[in-house]
């Protein structure tokens, strides 16, 4: 059986695993406040251009989005994100739990759009009972996106003008950013984002580590105190070298980077094949999830040998799924299923 | 200038005010434990056929949807509105503040249909990942809607149906409950909805009281303890009685009903001299709020003498704007806008 | 029966019910942005000698202390509040349910010492870990007390010299302001507390009106957006004028002052018979509270005649009870308590 | 430098690295849905004889303290706690982040005595306004507490006794419980807190793994959900099984107790060798955390080759310290300890 469900099916990269076993015995501080975790955070700073910005290592996604949001907003103030965001969707609530609307705009191909928040915005605030409604404060973008897609460089500019003239915050969900980063249409860097962005996150857990993502704070007004929301929503983690640890080795040598690439080449090998057997995609994706929409005969004929997730229903004979790649897939994993695709086409 | 902006332009019916003045000086134990409130509570009890369920005054609306709600959700649970509802647009995230989800569905005249939220649910269970989702788990209408539409029996018989399959309460917000009842269309009534929801609320605000919503609970399972929540929410008024009084006025004689049939006239009158003149309707309403689309140069005429909300632009030179009638709206004041409105077209 | 359970006990002084009755077929918008809001609010700003001053008007007082400290504390700051404030025992936990700690300290006759104060902040921000604890970012007074005892200027001037070298809000509960400025003890004044605090509250439920609550925002960072708080808290009364005309009137010609002065003079001669029969007291208050220690032969005898409110049992034979006046107390009632007091003794 | 700051200085045992290891390429479902997890679950199960019982494995410590006592609590309810629990001081207020307030009573070696708990309720219940009041409805324990005492089983049915009267849910923080269970004095074992308590957690972040905390719910009412609960918090890991493989492997063979029996017997041996040289103790520990008073001029010699966490100042030349021992402690560190302070004293 060949897994293509998701890209965190395995442990991390062997070399993270040595790293983890070599420094294990070392007695550190806790909470972060260790060298592992002082050098990984520089280690980001240089990669970003940003030296005065603060890095932050929390243990998961949703505890990431939840604790910055819940840094950023006011009471009565809501966040902006596609209807297919992850904290739209996918963190039960988390968003809510904290106290905050989020905000949900319809989303083609997952992406907001500069304009639909500048509207809704313009919509609130010559609203004359405005005070009767949540506020707009804060957007939240992924990049890749949840389906898949990319934002530009200029569609970033222009979100964060937008930003500026409505004084909203600009976050961006990084859980799969190497893999963003590693695309044939990428456009953006780790400078860019650390300039164009309030804050973002960098993945890790889905990018090859244990678990980890590496927060990037660039906005001097939500640095203070943060650590305190950390310690509050629970993300604070007690042996926090273990962060620390993965992150420095991953970005000491490019590794994160390698890693990305690996799984770009085989998701665009994978796509490649596709679309040459004329399969359509639900999505257009330039990176390491693939959206075909596959003929529920041909389906039948794959669940034997791969397994995936499927994603929705098309029409009565189609279904469209998702074969994710990832740091860990192999080449011939790749092939194997092209070549299988091929025979049943 | 005749407003007909809201339904809540002006204090109390003069038999209201008459009563509170008379007891006054009363000297009553505090926070709804006094005799008007129990005599307020029976009365309501009396007209509801549930001599089981339990009554509770609260000041506001958005208070009384906001600790409803948190006393039926547990925190991973979100309760099901239309997009148009009261607690989705107008209460500034008090749902969200209290940690739930507002599960907006897209409604046709700002309805819920048991059908679309029958499949919300069934999407949610059978998704196997649904511990990702907040789960629904309450269903939140309000009759007439916010749009001065109704629910039939048959609508809230199919919902009720709904609730029991999935589980959800069902929640009724009746800001504007007298003028629903009184509307020609109406086929509900108090039992039906005493029996048929497990909480709902007689408005007060809006039909001629000061302040003061009166809370129906018939679902055992939400009457523990409730007096606790009001107190947090901050709904406990010291001096209750004054809600006590008020409700025990209007639903001694049947006073409640009689303002609510006398705007209910005025507006039917003005929907049928309306109709008459070719005017068309963004939705249609029933009840006490009409909506029309008006040329903007007609309305240019009227905003010297009449006010009226502004609802939105519905093409280059139309404008759709909301008249609402109330148990204070004069015999006069409709007829004249009647006759301005025949002059103009 | 004569009731001395508390100061609320009755409606609104009759000028107050006069002015709701003249004005209450008057057509005013909402949501307190009507003219009577808008003069009661200047009134209060001249009282207060502060023309920058936010002025909003609340229904209720748990609502109101919710409201503010919501306003002003960010996710991980608490509150520190004497252990018998009355939101660290009597609001069922509302400061709690908005996200925040009430941090207790241990005081004295109700009230909080500056110095306590300092020591708690001193302790937190000189531990290493402070961020695995809440921060204490606001001060919460009340004056008069929860036991009827006031504050005396320069224990105010010492609160906000720590609240300065702290980073800390100073917000005084005014629940019974005017019983306190009343005082013969009282060193207060309405432009001292304008200029002490960054926000307090003129209470009106406990002072001679129906309901409601003048809160007065003095610190510019807390002004903004303050309605959205107020809307989301459910305390934005939807006929806002009600708030406004009834202070209005009790600030026109100081009747809110004269009110007070009542209640106080008749406290303190009942005080004065009190301790004149040797009685001892739980607290000692200058205040319209009063804390007796009375033998329960003579509570026996008292109670067919008298209602108060039990406090603690102090030994086997005494308890400590508690006697309100208010605006509405009369002379012969209180004369009749301490004829049949002396009675006893 | 010998370090005692702490039981969570290292990763984790060698034998928890090389099952991390072998497993590492393992592809497996995320989200605790793996054969690891449900093994592990299994094992826990067996050993507490609760074969109904539900097992959950967490990250950290505050977030499973703040999702169990979210999943417990209703929004009006509280939690009972010794004045010095861990979610009383050091989790920076995440259970009032979740809308609940801890009632922290005063507490003699960190314990909480079942009469006072019962004091505490019997308070609330029987004041007539009790709504206005948090209500208690949770007993939060941790054995051994953070002062490193134990609770007895006598003590424990006691306070079992005193949850069903008061209709209270018992929960037993375990963050050290293999140190407590590995004492001399203790008398616990782990049917009977699967018995006792409704849910109990089993440390694994201080007991010699890299993180995780096992999670045991006996109590029917609290199962059902609770994965919500947890995704909610940010709790559900991703790659769930890096918990699984853990806790399988520390309970295949007994490594848990062997490594806190370890840590309890060097513990021991510091304790009698400071018993012996008259050394007095802030807390009489029987468990891994030791805290003697020790002059400040033997402090000033240590401290140069040992670290220890600060206390407390007991007074003008004396200060209260703590040494942890752990699983990774070294005999040798210990005596190395031992003999530096016979020289000194």
């Amino acid at each position: 059986m060949i897994l293509f469900n998701s890209d965190y099916l395995e442990g991390a990269h062997p070399k993270i695993m040595e790293r983890l076993l070599e420094t294990n015995m070392e007695q550190t501080p806790g909470y972060g406040e260790d060298d592992h975790c002082r050098e990984a955070a520089a280690a980001i700073r240089r990669l970003c251009h940003t030296p005065e910005a603060d890095v932050h290592f929390l243990v998961g996604g949703t505890q990431t989005n939840a604790t910055v949001l819940s840094a950023i907003l006011r009471p009565y103030q809501g966040v902006i994100s596609a209807d297919t965001g992850h904290i739209a969707v996918h963190e039960t609530g988390a968003i809510e739990a904290g106290g905050h609307k989020v905000i949900a705009l319809p989303a083609a191909n997952g992406k907001l759009d500069a304009g639909q928040v500048s509207e809704c915005c313009r919509l609130h605030f010559s609203d004359e009972s405005h005070e009767h409604m949540v506020m707009p404060a804060a957007v939240y973008i992924s990049n890749p996106t949840e389906v898949g897609t990319l934002y530009s460089r200029e569609e970033l500019i222009a979100m964060r003008a937008v930003c500026d003239r409505w004084r909203l915050s600009l976050y961006l969900d990084g859980a799969r950013l190497g893999y963003g980063l590693a695309s044939p249409e990428n456009t953006l860097d780790l400078p860019f984002l650390a300039h164009v962005c309030d804050a973002f996150y960098i993945g890790g857990t889905k990018q090859g580590l244990l678990f980890g993502e590496a927060l990037v704070i660039s906005s001097d007004a939500l640095k203070p105190n943060f650590r305190y929301m950390i310690k509050q929503q629970g993300g604070m983690l007690a042996k926090g070298r273990l962060l620390g640890v993965q992150f420095e080795e991953v970005f000491k040598d490019g590794l994160y980077f390698k890693l990305s690439e690996h799984a770009i080449q085989l998701a665009m090998r994978l796509k490649q094949a596709m679309t040459e057997l004329g399969i359509p995609f639900l999505y257009d994706s330039p990176t390491n999830q693939q959206f075909p929409i596959l003929p529920d005969a041909v389906l039948n004929m794959l669940r034997y040998k791969y397994s995936y997730a499927t994603i929705q229903r098309v029409d009565s004979k189609h279904t469209a799924v998702r074969f994710c790649t990832s740091w860990a897939t192999k080449e011939k994993q790749v092939d194997s299923l092209i070549a299988d695709l091929r025979a049943l086409y």
